[in-house]
Parts: C-alpha cells; sequence; structure tokens
C-alpha cells in the first residue's frame, strides 16, 4: 500500500502509540494488550487495531503486543530513526517560545536553525542555542543541508511568500503556525495549528 | 439539532470560515459565492455547504452568501459575540509564549488571569499584562470569575490533577498543551495540541 492510501489520522495515532510505549519501555513493561495501549493513547482497541494492519501482523493473541518490538516498527514506519534536520522561520513570541520548547528535543528532533526578516540581538533570544540567520539565507541553508522539514511562525501576510520559496528549495513537510491557508504543490505536507482558531472553537462547547 | 449531534469538524470548519469572513469584510466584500469561499478556506464547496446546513438556510441561488449576515450567524453559533474569560496554567516557556501570542486577542480573547506552580518573577515574565498567581488560587478564581475555558501548559505528568481541579471548579472547555491524554467527564471538550507530536507526524511524510 503506498503513502498516499493510508489515512493521514492514522499516521497520525501512530506518533500517539508511539509516545506511549516509551512510557512503557521506560516503565520496562514488556508487553501491552491493545486494550491498554488504546486506552492509554485515548482511542478504541478496534482503531488501533486497525491503523497498525497497514503496516503488516503485530501481537499474538491472548498474549498482546510486544513493546520493544511494536515501537521498533514505528519508528521505521515513521520515519523518526533518521536525522531529520528542521528549520524555524518567524521568531516573534511563539516562535522564539518555540526554540526553547523542550519537548521537541525529547521527541528526538533538533531545530538546526532559525530565520527572521529582522535578526536583532534582542533580550527575547537570549540563551538561544540555535543561531538565527537573516531569511535572506534561508534557500541556500535549505539546499546545502537537505532540509527537507521546515516550522512557520511569521506572520500571516508573510507566510505564502516565504513558503513558496521553501518549497522551491527542497522543504516537503510544514508545520504551519501561521494563521492563514497555504497553497503548496500536492507533494508537499502541511501540519497546521492554529492557536486563536483552536480557542475560538472551544468556545462554542461552553454552555 | 442538539450540539452533540453536530460532528466537530464541522464546529471546527467554521472558525475557518469566519475567519474568511472577516478577511472578506475589511477588504468591504459584499457577497461571496459558496465556490470562493469554500477555497479560501481549503476545502471543497460541497462540504462548506453541508456545514452550513447545521445551523439554517444561507445564500441565495446564483448570487452565494451576504458576508455580512453569514458572520453574524457564525458569531452566535460559535458563541464568540459573548465575552468569555479564559486562564491560562503553567507559565513556563510556552505558557509565556502564549500569553505574549497576539494572535489570541485578535480573535477576540483575552487572557484573564495564569497560574503557575512557582509564579517567581523572572526575566521571561517581564512585560507580561496578565497577572501569574500561585497555582493554589486557581479553583477561588475559576469560580469568583466563572471561568468556563482555560489553556493548559504544564508538563505532562502535572497536567491531570490539574485538570481535575479546573473541572471540578466549573471549567467546561480546556486547550491542552500538555504532552499527555487527558481524562474528563463527557460534558468537558478537550483540544490538544501536541507539538512535537505534530512534528513528528510530519517526518513520516518527507521522502
Amino acid at each position: 500500500m503506498s503513502k498516499a492510501e493510508i489515512p493521514r489520522k492514522s499516521i497520525y495515532r501512530l506518533s500517539i502509540y508511539q509516545r506511549c510505549l516509551h512510557k512503557l519501555l521506560e516503565n520496562e513493561v514488556e508487553t501491552v494488550s491493545s486494550e491498554a495501549l488504546a486506552s492509554a493513547a485515548g482511542v478504541k482497541s478496534t482503531q488501533l487495531r486497525k491503523d497498525l494492519t497497514y503496516f503488516g501482523q503485530f501481537g499474538t493473541r491472548g498474549l498482546g503486543y510486544n513493546v520493544k518490538a511494536l515501537s521498533n516498527v514505528l519508528n521505521e514506519v515513521l520515519g523518526t530513526t533518521a536525522y531529520q534536520p528542521v528549520i524555524l522561520v518567524g521568531v516573534g513570541n511563539l516562535g522564539a517560545a518555540l526554540l526553547r520548547y523542550s519537548g521537541f528535543n525529547k521527541e528526538g528532533f533538533e531545530i538546526s536553525a532559525a530565520f527572521d526578516a529582522n535578526p536583532v540581538r534582542d533580550r527575547r533570544l537570549n540563551g538561544l542555542k540555535t543561531p538565527v540567520y537573516p531569511v535572506d539565507r534561508m534557500c541556500e541553508f535549505i539546499r546545502s543541508k537537505h532540509v527537507r522539514m521546515a516550522i512557520l511562525a511569521v506572520p500571516g501576510n508573510a507566510a505564502q511568500p516565504v513558503v513558496n520559496d521553501m518549497v522551491e528549495s527542497g522543504v516537503q513537510a510544514i508545520l504551519n503556525f501561521s494563521p492563514t491557508v497555504l497553497q503548496v504543490p500536492e507533494e508537499v505536507t502541511v501540519n497546521s495549528v492554529d492557536l486563536a482558531l483552536e480557542l475560538e472553537n472551544l468556545s462554542y462547547f461552553v454552555r
């Protein structure tokens, strides 16, 4: 089955399963039932089993999954075994916070470089380990370092031109924090995180 | 139709439509076709029309939607006409950035107060307009100010106890940035934004 035929939601849940498996590994748990793993991930066990069938046959009836083996398979599938350089573009308040966010490192990602239209050394950037370069050096950096993943945190009206440059230089996957709908070629994947939209959406559920 | 029967995805897309309508209003556009609005929102026009049918009959065949009228209806549906106090719990790097993030204000939200286990006045909090209180004052604040919405940005292992307190005090909707699956009663809504997971998920799509 080709990558395009597997539902994006299934891929997304693999990352959640992987996080749960990591916790089990830390606690030296060797096997886990599909019910227990599904419950920890907040999904139904039928969903878990269906998601895994896209990638092979796992688990032993009555015994459950071997935690280490399943985790290794998910690493392979998700491509998290290979080092992927990631860049961040737009070092405003949100961008600077993302550079400091330890959660990325914990999951095996390191942001190699950041770019900003105005990379001044202000207090916000004090103590950052990641170098911040002028944005006009971005394309060259992407090409020379073979960067395929980028985090976008520029203002909404600046987003599309930056994305066009990224894609032309070789970026294939973008985590987008800019509050705008991006136009990209079919082979480029965008995950959008729109913080204000998430909050607005929640207000609907308040009685 | 009750709120519970309307797909959450449809509610989510209403916020996206609303943002597009706001842009049209800014540009003094009076009517918009369903095709044009759908395209700006990054969805198919059949999807847009279906989403709107949950809330009434809109638009005139051949003329499209009246931008102002549709925007007003969506405001009503989404509850964004009423002021909603929002609190933020966990003022680490990410929490502090969210307090500074101007995007929330632009969409009509203001964070009334923030809480942290250790609300020291460090450099990170310099210049913040939002007061930061010790977390043991959270429950009282929620009750006295009738807070129904909260943003959670505490470390994963601290999240569930904080959520239990929030929910007991009256919070009905949580925007969760903590990398963990939260257990909440059925009537409480959680939108989770897991930044590392989003990035990990993208690495799958890099060839």
